[in-house]
């Protein structure tokens, strides 16, 4: 067998297989052209003159975060601090704050200013193990900043050497603009921008907000098909902060994920079980915003439903730039175990995105993305908050 | 005025003075023997042939972590693992996990070991701004161990460039040898420790854990006595998880601070105003614990007792290294301003040290310690979890 690259004496967590953790102690993985073509004891490893001793380090699969809001302008902290000082949501809201002000800023940036913003923001989660992440648009909510957003989306993936998959938004929120006129908006700016997005090749799915705040079912329904039409993947923000049916919907459609899903009832979950959807859970937004309502994490696990953690990065509700630090408030704050955490922030990540055949777990056949750890035990990965473990991160087969 | 360096165009926080923050726009520090001895506005700093133009960031007091339990051997991420399985803490307890993991792992490490397994987690906190910690003994609960450990810390002071606090915390927990024998413990082992101690300078405080499950009011009052009579500060664990009057207690010896006080009594509030003692706020243990009775913020506010904010940073209740997510943590969780936030980890840190006259503040006559960050505003060091925003650390005048 014809090999470019050996890793060997790792302690692999492949993500697949019968093992807690996939584990193979002592493990070597094999390379050719970006792929892994071989994994197996060490002692058996093909022979190879480049080859890297793990020492043996514990190694995941590199990190995917599916669901992020990354990519914005301006700052939101104001607010934050205005909360704490006693301000009420409303009062702030009326002089132009929430998702208006970053509407605001980011109407009035272009595709560079936005990308060289998130920088920074996207070094801070490859600190931590990234390999891929998810980054929707939503906050130019009109043809033309929504398309930069996508423009600088797809630049961060050119740029970073980080998977970047490109989720168009623009059924986030109704802009001023579309004040009481939710449907011209999703037909004068929504439809047209999921037809140019695929067009132009700028997205691999659409997402939308189905929330009493935000577009109703049927809305969400007339987006979705657009997206169908147009050949890109769904993704839908589900049931945050009621049951509007939106898991039921999300499955309907064949989506990738419903995400969030506080407040997802049991037929939402059989629904999404029989779909193979994907549930995304949120804990940030659960945890930054004092929610109380949990997502069914244990209805969730019975009926057989994929479970990903994401962080929902973003300037308002999820300012959280650690997915380990998400990880650990899915089992502090939702009770998943360390087994389901690093399969959501790994395999089950990836299967949200659809990429599951490409990466999330260490087999033959994937990418060869991983994360490599100094760290004695994988739990030690998530029960810490702030620490720094990564020792460094492979890419398709290269230090990252 | 001779100086040795200067610090200009800096957007300083001193944490000093009436406007908030004490904030200083374009202002400028001059140092002389790593002390700060002129503060104000740029266009004003004296002449200096070693100046360094700090671009217009925002720099604060270098953090203070006040409240820390570092120095441990050992690793109990098995336990959080095996809870989120669904084991109850009693089977856990009685397979030899909590604390007595720790205890047993401390009593076979020599005190060159506790300080290198410690190394990397300061680094963690260094990485975050860090200029001061407090670190306990307490893992140790016999003579020979607990000495080890004060020597650990000690040498982090010598070797890490930290200011280093070593606090004895000897009346931790009841070792099994003692079991049932508490008095005795604190006889034969707490009482000649501080002693020892104190003769050999290796502690600056003498601490202790008063509550239900460790030791009675009365044993923690003969502790203190030892201490105020060896010439050694005070601490203490206080009314965590029931009010046994430990704010009182506190106040009562003078303590520099009582720590924890989720169920302290407006009468203890009364008693740590008058006395000076500072409320240290630890947020950590809360969250992970999924514990739901929060410190009486509002009551210790109108109070006028000074609030700090720690990491509890251990391996059991605190696994955290990121004093910014516990000041995140100590607004999200509990209602802390921004403001209130940052003062806890830089000039309330440093007053629950006894060390107000010395660091925590950006003034004439204090160190000149101080952290360097690339954020637009201060809140959004705080609004921010797990983003990376030092941009660097001077401790007495030289960049760490």
């Amino acid at each position: 067998m014809r090999v470019d690259r050996t890793f060997t004496n790792a302690r692999l967590a492949t993500m697949a297989g019968a093992a807690p953790y996939g584990a193979l102690e002592a493990g070597a993985i094999a390379v050719r052209d970006g792929r892994i073509v071989w994994v197996g004891p060490t002692a058996d490893a093909p022979d190879c003159d480049d080859t890297t001793d793990l020492e043996g380090r514990w190694v995941t699969p590199a990190l995917v975060d599916c669901h992020t809001h990354l990519v914005f302008a301006g700052d939101r902290s104001g607010e934050f601090e205005r909360r704490l000082n006693g301000e009420s949501y409303e009062a702030i809201a009326k002089s132009g704050g929430g998702i208006a002000a970053t509407v605001e800023a980011v109407r009035h940036s272009s595709a560079a200013d936005l990308a060289a913003a998130t920088l920074p923001r996207l070094d801070a989660l490859i600190q931590e193990g990234l390999g891929t992440v998810e980054i929707k648009t939503g906050y130019g909510l009109n043809f033309k900043s929504e398309l930069n957003m996508l423009k600088a989306i797809r630049s961060l993936g050119l740029v970073t050497g980080l998977r970047v998959q490109s989720t168009l938004l623009a059924a986030h929120a109704i802009p001023p603009e579309y004040s009481g006129r939710a449907d011209d908006y999703i037909d004068e700016v929504c439809l047209p921008l999921i037809h140019e997005a695929a067009r132009e090749g700028l997205a691999d799915a659409v997402d939308a907000y189905c929330e009493r705040i935000a577009f109703t079912p049927e809305q969400t329904r007339r987006v979705f098909s657009a997206a169908r039409e147009a050949g890109l993947q769904i993704k839908l923000h589900a049931d945050q902060f009621s049951d509007s049916g939106g898991a039921s919907l999300a499955a309907e459609f064949g989506a990738l994920s419903a995400d969030h899903l506080e407040y997802t009832s049991e037929s939402g979950i059989v629904d999404m079980s029989k779909a193979g959807t994907v549930a995304v859970i949120l804990p940030g937004a659960y945890y930054m915003l004092g929610e109380t309502q949990k997502p069914p994490i244990e209805a969730l696990r019975k009926a057989g439903v994929p479970m990903a953690l994401a962080t929902d990065a973003n300037p308002g509700s999820s300012p959280v730039l650690s997915l380990l630090t998400i990880a650990n408030m899915g089992c502090t704050l939702f009770g998943l175990t360390v087994e389901e955490a690093i399969a959501g922030i790994t395999r089950e990540g990836a299967r949200a995105l659809g990429l599951q055949n490409e990466i999330g777990t260490i087999e033959v056949g994937k990418r060869c993305d991983l994360a490599v750890w100094d760290v004695d035990n994988l739990a030690q990965l998530i029960q810490w908050i702030g620490a720094r473990p990564l020792h460094g991160r492979i890419l398709s087969g290269d230090w990252g």
